[in-house]
């Protein structure tokens, strides 16, 4: 079975939606710049210090700093493992830093790509996802938040306002969590409700952003089992907002695990949907950089997401 | 290969320890004076709830609610299975109630009889172990706090101080939470340290306690490796310290995962250590009750238990 990048990428290159580039490299500071340097340090001598110990397995946490637990980072690998985690399901293997670096370089570039050479698109082909990673923790199979990375390198390369907007099914708690207290970079998302749902413990609907960021944060949680009618009235509120607050660019965090055959997501998006998504972000009428995010119903990832894509390339 | 409760009480009955008696039932009430009612509620209906879905393989929790993520209780099983756990390894399965429910009662019924028939030591055979679960929080194999459930018993009881001493190699965290901000119930423990040991995230030396229990908590971690030598200094100063409290009844957290070949942890203590061990409780000459918790070199575990219970029974 093909890898989901490549089912993508056949897509876009059957609908020659644009030229296909590879990243540059990037210096560690573009990551710094939304995540803590001492998480970063871990994530890449991570499994070095795991398999130093003879282990050849992949490296997993194992308990977590919860509530009346103390917020100490302990000094064993094992230890670090679990500090710097929020999940039980991610693990970290020998080519772990490899791809997560090279994912951000995707989005970095990316967003390069979209300003200095004035595009009014750009899609980022990043594997693995970031939307679950916050400053100095991982989970939901993410290590560093793409989003958030380009996000922010679009703000240090002159952006004054800039939107990132999530509709992968999954709350993205830790693009949220990242810009929580600023005005510069609005937050919003539509997905299914954490009451229900990964990663449970954010996601909410009064979570609106705290200090400067008060007003800039805006979650629209769904029910399990809703479908595209559902989905459009909480986007098109979410697209309001976002339109409101008059962004110089807009990052698309480009889940399609809302799509109805998607294994382990319960909303009811259909293929020709997608099609609708896309048409609706260009009326945003923005330079919008789209970065890949979830998707699990392999058949139809690379068509869902081509289709967004081509929906977006039509109308803009 | 015999369970280890067996191992432990084949060595009870060769030597002769006492009359071996089974625990009588105790109302839900009995556990709710240590532990959140919603908690037990929810343990009590978790397999249930988790089997309903169709599924017949262990419960496990998925994400934690660490630093930044909110406290807040799902409303899915998969969700409260992660709210009410802080670790990845502890399944809950169809037969996980009964037997920690069965567990807490042989505790319950052990304290009852070290006051109401005036034993000088009672051992109660727990299993699954306890030391690790907190109010409202399982962990570390443990789920109701039998030590912390049968010390509130013994305060409900008449005793006007009690004392809890935890000899397991992993700190008792959720013996420690339990009573922290109390000084009613002392909780002392001598254990690997938890920058380098599970559970990572409580266990230092700079706990003392809180509120009206500042100065009622005593942790002693000792690094990975640490022989007799290095035990007996740290658990004689928190003898002093137990003793200097003048505790109506003593509580003893008892694991033997101190032991030199145990698989999972890091002292080096061996099997005639255990009678000092004994003996030097007795030292405190106040009624005391063993409650089973840890222990993984199982061809050992009943050896060295019996002959902490016989250094103690020799010297009383
Ligand atoms: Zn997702
Ligand atoms: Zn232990």
């Amino acid at each position: 079975m093909p890898r989901r990048a490549d089912l993508i990428l056949d897509q876009v290159r059957r609908r020659a939606l644009g030229p296909v580039e590879a990243p540059r490299e990037w210096p560690l500071e573009a990551l710094t710049r939304a995540h803590d340097s001492d998480y970063v340090d871990f994530l890449k001598s991570a499994w070095t210090e795991w398999s130093a110990d003879g282990r050849s397995h992949d490296a997993l946490p194992l308990a977590w700093s919860i509530r009346g637990l103390r917020d100490v980072i302990p000094q064993s690998i094992m230890g670090r493992l679990s500090y710097y985690s929020f999940d039980a399901g991610t693990p970290i293997t020998a080519g772990t830093w490899p791809a997560v670096y090279g994912s951000a370089c995707v989005a970095l570039s990316g967003q390069e790509r979209l300003i200095g050479e004035g595009h009014q698109a750009v899609f980022a082909l990043c594997r693995p996802p970031g939307h679950h990673a916050a400053a100095d923790y991982y989970g939901g199979y993410c290590f560093l938040n793409n989003a958030a990375i380009a996000a922010q390198a679009l703000r240090d390369g002159g952006a004054e306002r800039v939107a990132v907007f999530d509709v992968d099914y999954h709350h993205g708690n830790g693009t949220q969590a990242i810009f929580y207290d600023r005005s510069d970079v609005f937050f919003a998302s539509v997905h299914g409700d954490p009451r229900e749902n990964f990663p449970f413990f954010l996601g909410y609907a009064d979570e609106i952003g705290t200090g400067q960021g008060e007003g800039f944060n805006a979650n629209y949680p769904l029910p399990w089992g809703s479908g595209f009618d559902a989905w459009r009235e909480a986007f098109e509120r979410a697209l309001a907002r976002l339109d409101a607050f008059a962004p110089d660019a807009v990052v698309i965090s480009l889940g399609v695990d809302t799509f109805k055959d998607d294994p382990i997501s319960g909303f009811r998006l259909e293929s020709d949907d997608y099609f609708h998504i896309g048409r609706a972000l260009a009326g945003l009428n923005r330079p919008t950089l789209f970065v890949m995010e979830g998707g699990y119903a392999v058949e139809e990832i690379g068509i869902n997401t081509v289709n967004l894509l081509t929906g977006f390339e039509e109308a803009a």
